[in-house]
């Protein structure tokens, strides 16, 4: 990676050009820095954001962000966590009252960290930008972009230019690379320039206030996500770190009959805005750390990319109220799953085609997220949203925004077609994440989160869950032998079997290959209160056979991408090639995977 | 604190004088300087541990270290976990096999975190001197201790007079100072001063070899902790951080005929004896990080005080072998124990006689330790222990050895007398530690470790289970009535009411100065496997009365104090008065508690 032609300087070619170093930015950097990627990384603001944006990490990104070893540097932020939202309604003369409250992650999705975490983007910001220092990477700021264009004639190899200037106007440089990625949020120059339009999924605009700080108050919710309406209008409260609180406030509609969406408010009147709703409960601001009014319009941008060498994403490409808590949560795997896919191209795994996935996976995931949004912000701003209708709003999403990303475009995409693909009983689905799971390492007995057992490393996992020793011996050993002897970086291979730990010996029940992945064998023998009569819960959780096993393909971005019956001849390994040949670059319809 | 007479200079009068930074002298010091101490610090050694010695912390630990927040920085280390160790025999001919495994820490133990964590001497102390260094304790290295002396009647306050030198001899120095503290391991300057001899408990002495290194082999339980017997003799396994293993070898024992404590071997004997011991397997170094050769005998200091002036604690007190894995746990609690006393006499809370219950409760902890170390040591260097045996040799331990500690001492030394006292069902016991409970935060429904909650402060913890609030809404007004309307830095209280938390409302339910602790107001509304029946886990796991209620106070230490039963009227008070007058300064027996 990173090569260029050997008679142009270094320091001109780059595999990929980024704009921005908001959280879409800083995610697909990181990502690329650490499988060796050349980069150049620019933003025009002087340094990280010092207050205020985005701050919720919903679970699904917690778990993503763990499983790239970033998590403990964020928790040492010692984040605020919402476990639940409260709901205040008018109590019938002028204060509120709590009518319910609601999990902000229901019971009924198994999730290892059921709660959102909230801190301020400028410290999530700093864990990433501390990653892409170890890796050699380090942001130019205040920088902007001034112009690219893209062709793949002239220069098949490195078709990007890219111009920039200190946002000074001191110094310029342009530079040619393999991608630009302009992830530099609503107002995107990248989009302006593509021409790509923003189609508004709902007509409705609103004017945001939003407001940080410390506050003195007996209001008993404070330290509670809240959405509160009264008879003097409507606040939403979620709390920080640092004993902070944010307000948002909702100060305009263009459903008002006064409608301007240049209206706004000062900050002292949001806060005496905020005292009235609150009654009878007082509050104070000991301190006031932001304060910011703009007005939000919910947007899809038309395209996510020119021609697969210039691509947009995370606000660039969907603006939508804050309230969801899921803008910087889409951002984080619109970045991931682009950096997987350019780098299975770029390393002559995948097909070039592959790319062109891009838009319509993450453009579903927008669509959903606006959908629910929608549904949300009419809630709240038209009052008296009581929790079953949250609940009801939220339902087909899971309040994750999961559903169906990949269902449509990947499987539409894929001719893989066999009796053995999401056999009878698989609970996992193509496009989801696959079920969290505790079992024993087998080399040292320790009890390990086996969805987080592969660090992110930009390849496939392939987890065989491997039933009865003694059922599956010769599937494994066909399995084995069809994999071949080669490892692959693309793919990482763990075995789980359906046993005591002491009853598995490696040397003696793992074929060939697989046995030199020791250190990622597991004993699927932890109870597990979501399947209580589960003679082996990881196998059960997944839905695949105790006895007979089955192997479960997860992409590099964490998604299912296949689930298989484990059986003896060439079956299963037919299965992975069928998935894996409708965009890979090498054919393997021959019973001999390039795994 | 750090008072002196305001004629003497400044810098020559200390709280505390620490002689050794090993893991005793590092936990006192951290405890201390938190508490706002003025301390010297001194070590012979020109920086900290840099490779080798001790290396297990035990699970009681790791919640101790967690519950002083030092937990995250000991696990960013990667330190290895042992879940299970494996007993490996003679197979008949001449090589080894598996006979059993055993759980490191049973499954009877309710810990939190199941294994023991091992990493280097070094790494520990470094997270220990990092915290240091934010309350302004510098460790002065490398000095020794030369003299000192302690006369309570020639000066009250600073009795004890410590002098230093530079090791290279350049710079001399004295001070004063309230206590002294000798942690300098085996070869104690300050024991050895006082004349205090050490009791063998076993007339047996050893010799050991200890290597750290990076091996290639294929011994499956290389990542185990083993013990492996062989007719070529034994070893002992440890994995370790950074792909390590540890080989302990016993090299000579005071029982062969040609005993003598000097017999040494190299580290190439070592490490030809154990190729052999290990066969059917192979073994070679990749690298060899340390080796040492040290004698062992097991023995106790016949004192830990010289006048409650001058202490001894960690291994000044106790040597031993390393096998049991238990010298730096043992450290740990010798030093929290004498913090918070020497913090409780010298703010004004308790009697100076607090302090003669040191050497008492950690000379049978001891005592303890050596008999479990001793049977656990005959057991490895007498061959074929099976797993069996090694499970008698620690029933009465647990490995935790904590049984009976503070019962016979302080129990004995307490006049609290009511039927109050440990009633009936309760399954906490003076002297154990706290059981383990996940329950809901109120003010912001976060799920927490209630064992947590109350980070290290040096202060008692009282916990109310209140039971179902109908029921004991008269006894926590009368319990808090009686509490008086102050605070005390010597209690922090927190609140448990046996209902879910939507169910809690803490303006009504919590009276006077409960209610000020609003962020230590739980709801026991979490299900636990371990009382699966149980409507209300944590006061079933406590034993205290699910409707009911209860008080349970915890010493600074984490090892509970007293339980007893919530009831209207003077009764609960009274019984926590009876508790804290037997060694606290002021008289509190008109039943208004001086908290």
């Amino acid at each position: 990676m990173g090569d260029q032609p050997s008679s142009t300087p270094n320091s001109l070619y780059y595999d990929i050009v980024i704009v921005g170093a908001g959280p879409v930015g800083l995610m697909l950097s990181t990502c690329l820095a650490r499988l060796g990627y050349k980069i150049k990384h620019i933003d025009n603001r002087a340094e990280p954001t010092p207050t205020g944006r985005a701050d919720g990490i919903q679970p699904r990104s917690l778990d993503l962000l763990r499983n790239m070893g970033l998590k403990s540097a964020i928790m040492e932020n010692k984040p605020a966590r919402v476990y639940e939202v409260a709901f205040w309604d008018p109590d019938g003369s002028n204060g509120v009252v709590r009518t319910g409250t609601w999990a902000s992650c229901p019971a009924f999705i198994d999730a290892r960290y059921p709660f959102t975490t909230l801190l301020h983007q400028g410290l999530i910001e700093r864990v990433f930008i501390s990653d892409l220092e170890k890796n050699g990477v380090e942001i130019q700021r205040p920088w902007k972009i001034t112009g690219f264009k893209s062709d793949e004639k002239e220069n098949p190899e490195y078709p990007v230019e890219v111009s920039f200037e200190h946002t000074d106007g001191t110094s310029r440089e342009t530079v040619r690379a393999k991608y630009l990625f302009g992830g530099e949020g609503a107002r995107s120059f990248v989009r302006e320039q593509l021409g790509i339009g923003i189609t508004h999924k709902d007509p409705i605009a609103h004017v945001w206030g939003v407001m940080d700080g410390v506050v003195k108050t007996n209001f008993p919710d404070i330290r509670m996500k809240c959405t509160i309406h009264s008879a003097h209008g409507s606040i939403m409260v979620i709390p920080r770190e640092k004993n902070m609180v944010r307000l948002y406030i909702q100060i305009a509609s263009s459903t008002d009959p006064d409608w301007s969406p240049r209206k706004t408010a000062t900050a002292e009147e949001v806060q005496a805005s905020a005292k009235r709703i609150l009654q009878p409960y007082s509050i104070e601001w000991e301190t006031l750390e932001w304060y910011s009014v703009y007005p939000i319009g919910q947007g899809i941008s038309d395209r996510y990319t020119l021609d697969h060498r210039v691509f947009l994403g995370g606000d660039a490409c969907h603006t939508h109220s804050p309230k969801a808590g899921q803008g910087m949560n889409t951002a984080f795997l619109d970045a991931q799953n682009l950096a997987w896919k350019i780098h299975a191209v770029e390393a002559g795994f995948a097909k070039r085609e592959l790319l062109r996935t891009y838009e319509p996976e993450r453009k579903e995931v927008a669509e959903n997220l606006l959908s629910f949004d929608n549904k949300y912000a009419k809630l709240f701003s038209q009052r008296l949203p009581a929790a079953t209708e949250v609940q009801a709003a939220s339902k087909h999403t899971n309040g994750h925004l999961e559903d169906n990303e990949f269902i449509k475009t990947f499987k539409e995409a894929h001719p893989a077609q066999s009796r053995l693909i999401h056999p009878k009983g698989a609970k996992l689905r193509t496009g989801r994440l696959m079920a969290n799971a505790d079992v024993t390492r087998v080399v040292d007995a320790n009890i390990v989160h086996l969805e987080q057992e592969i660090p992110w490393n930009g390849s496939f996992r392939i987890y065989i869950f491997a039933g009865k020793p003694s059922v599956t011996s010769r599937a494994l050993k066909d399995f084995a032998f069809q994999l071949g002897g080669k490892r692959s970086l693309f793919f990482t291979i763990c075995t789980i079997f359906a046993a005591a730990r002491n009853e598995i010996e490696i040397s003696r029940d793992l074929p060939g290959l697989l046995s030199r992945y020791r250190d990622l064998v597991y004993a699927d023998d932890r109870w597990d209160r979501r399947v209580p009569d589960a003679a082996a819960a990881a196998h059960a959780k997944m839905g695949v056979d105790e006895e007979k096993g089955g192997v479960v393909v997860v992409r590099p971005d964490g998604y299912v991408g296949i689930v298989t019956s484990l059986v003896e001849g060439t079956g299963t390994i037919d299965a992975l090639n069928a998935y894996f040949d409708a965009f890979c670059v090498k054919k393997t319809a021959d019973s001999r995977a390039q795994l």
